[in-house]
Order: C-alpha cells, then structure tokens, then sequence
C-alpha cells in the first residue's frame, strides 16, 4: 500500500491550525503539527504574508501529497468571515504555487470520518484524533487538533474511495 | 509637486478590476486598465493563483507606490462573501511581497472623492472618472471603471491628507 502525506488545516487569519501525518498500511504517522498566528492590529496584508510564507515553509520542509481543509460555512459574523475568508485563501495559493491539489472536508464529514459518527461532540473528535495518532495529549490549541482531525478525515476517505474502484 | 502611482482595484474572485494610474501636479494620466476575470467552475486553488500572478505582473511592469482597493462589506450572499473575500486577499498578499501600502476605501469615501457627493449614483461617478482620466468612454466591465474610481479617490484623499500637514 502506497503511503499518503497529508497536510491538514483548520483555517483562519489569527490563527492557522496545521498538521504533517503520514499515512500508510492503514497506520498514521504523525510528522509535524502547530499553529500559524498572527497579531491582531497587525496589518491585514502582513498577517497574510505570514500565514502564506509559514504554509509555504511547511510544505518545503514536509512535502505533502496534498492539502486538506475544512469548508467555511457563514456565521452571523460578518467582520469574521471576512477574515477568516482572507486568510483561507492562503492555503489555496499556497496549494496552487506547490502544484498540490486541495480537498475540503465539511464539519460533519470530519467528525464521521474521525469519530464514526456525525454528531459526535468536539472533544470526543479530540480524543479519537489523540488515539489513532497515538499521540500524548490532546494538541493545543484546538485549531491544531482540528488540523490534525481533517488530515485523519483526508486519509480515510481516501482510503474508502479507493476500496470503491 | 512629486508623481504617484496608485494601483487601483475592485477586489473579487470572478473579475478583478484595476486601473493604474499617475497623479502628478493635480493631473491624472492613465497608465493601464482593464480586468483579471477568472472561469466559474475552475478550481479556487488556481483562480486565485490567476488573480495573484496577474497582479504581480501589474506591478511589476507599472510600479505602483501604492495600491487602494474598496473596503468589502457584508451581504446577505454568504457564499459570494466568502468567495469575494478569498479572492480579495490576493491584492493584499501581492501588497506585502512587493513591499506597497494597501489603502482601503469605503464606497462613500470613493463618490465623495470623485463625484464630491457621498449619494452619487454609480453612473455618475463612472462620468466624472471618465472626465477626470480624460478617457472617450466609459471602462468596461463595471468592475474596471470602479478600480480607476478608487485610484482617483486615493489620489485625492492623499492630496488632502499633504495639505493638513
């Protein structure tokens, strides 16, 4: 079996989660994870250059397959989806200047592919994501764990879809 | 008095408006205009990197010292507002990797400085820029004749700003 590296994000503009797994024989190898942040009251277009350059300097060093990413859906925050909007778009050019492809993953999707069930609660996502990545601790902050989440989802539906041809 | 150049632009993911132009001595000349349009149904990761590449280009063959761009509001569109803002980031992206201030302004502020009346309706403010920029017709699309706007309303607010000084 072909092994797999995926870079999951959780999107944002103040702080970007982000998680390296490797996935292979239908086991995970975790290989790097964090977060990008950036200040607030920092200029709109230096917050994005280091969002963008830091995504660009995880995919030099870890060299990732390919992107996944969770889907933004509208809150009743305009200012924030604005945003975060701005700042999702990094991992798109990012994706585009790497020739990688990016796959985005709905909440719901993330928590069935994680969890096994599509209400399942944040911190049981959590705790599924700490155990198949065999990890110590739940990754801080949450946007990591929920990187890390997405990339686990990539890796499993992948892995359906590939049983499906 | 010195020169400037301003790059203005109408921000968005389908078609990128922009307009260069230079102001020198109380007198506009028009550099370049026109749009950056990108195909629906292309994946974002590469209408983004279309939008990003072709502003690089813009600046690097004009050499702005600067770039406007209208401010982006909430509407009840909430995908459009995603896309629009995702596609937004890319000028202030552009802005931070070429080392150019970004400066927004809000619709109001862009009638008030070309039209001198914040209610102007949008035929309007295209007449007045048409006959600031000395140009025979009105830019087409909407979008190319808004980003002029904007740089003349730059220019404008800039004047404005030296003579409190």
């Amino acid at each position: 079996m072909q092994n797999m590296i995926i870079l999951g994000i959780d999107p944002g503009i103040a702080i970007v989660g982000y998680g390296v797994i490797e996935y292979s024989g239908n086991k995970f190898k975790v290989l790097n994870y964090g977060a990008i942040t950036t200040k607030a009251g920092t200029k709109v277009k230096d917050r994005l250059k280091t969002i963008y350059d830091s995504l660009i300097d995880i995919i030099r060093e870890f060299k990732p397959d390919c992107i996944a990413i969770e889907e933004l859906f509208y809150n009743n925050n305009a200012k924030t989806i604005i945003n975060v909007a701005q700042g999702r778009a990094m991992p798109y050019l990012a994706a585009a200047n790497c020739a990688l492809e990016i796959y985005e993953y709905t909440p719901l999707q993330v928590k069935q592919a994680v969890v096994g069930y599509g209400r399942a609660e944040k911190k049981q996502v959590q705790q599924m994501t700490k155990m198949l990545l065999n990890l110590e601790k739940i990754p801080k902050p949450d946007d990591t764990a929920d990187a890390l989440a997405i990339a686990i989802c990539h890796a499993h539906s992948f892995r359906m879809n590939d049983k499906l041809i």
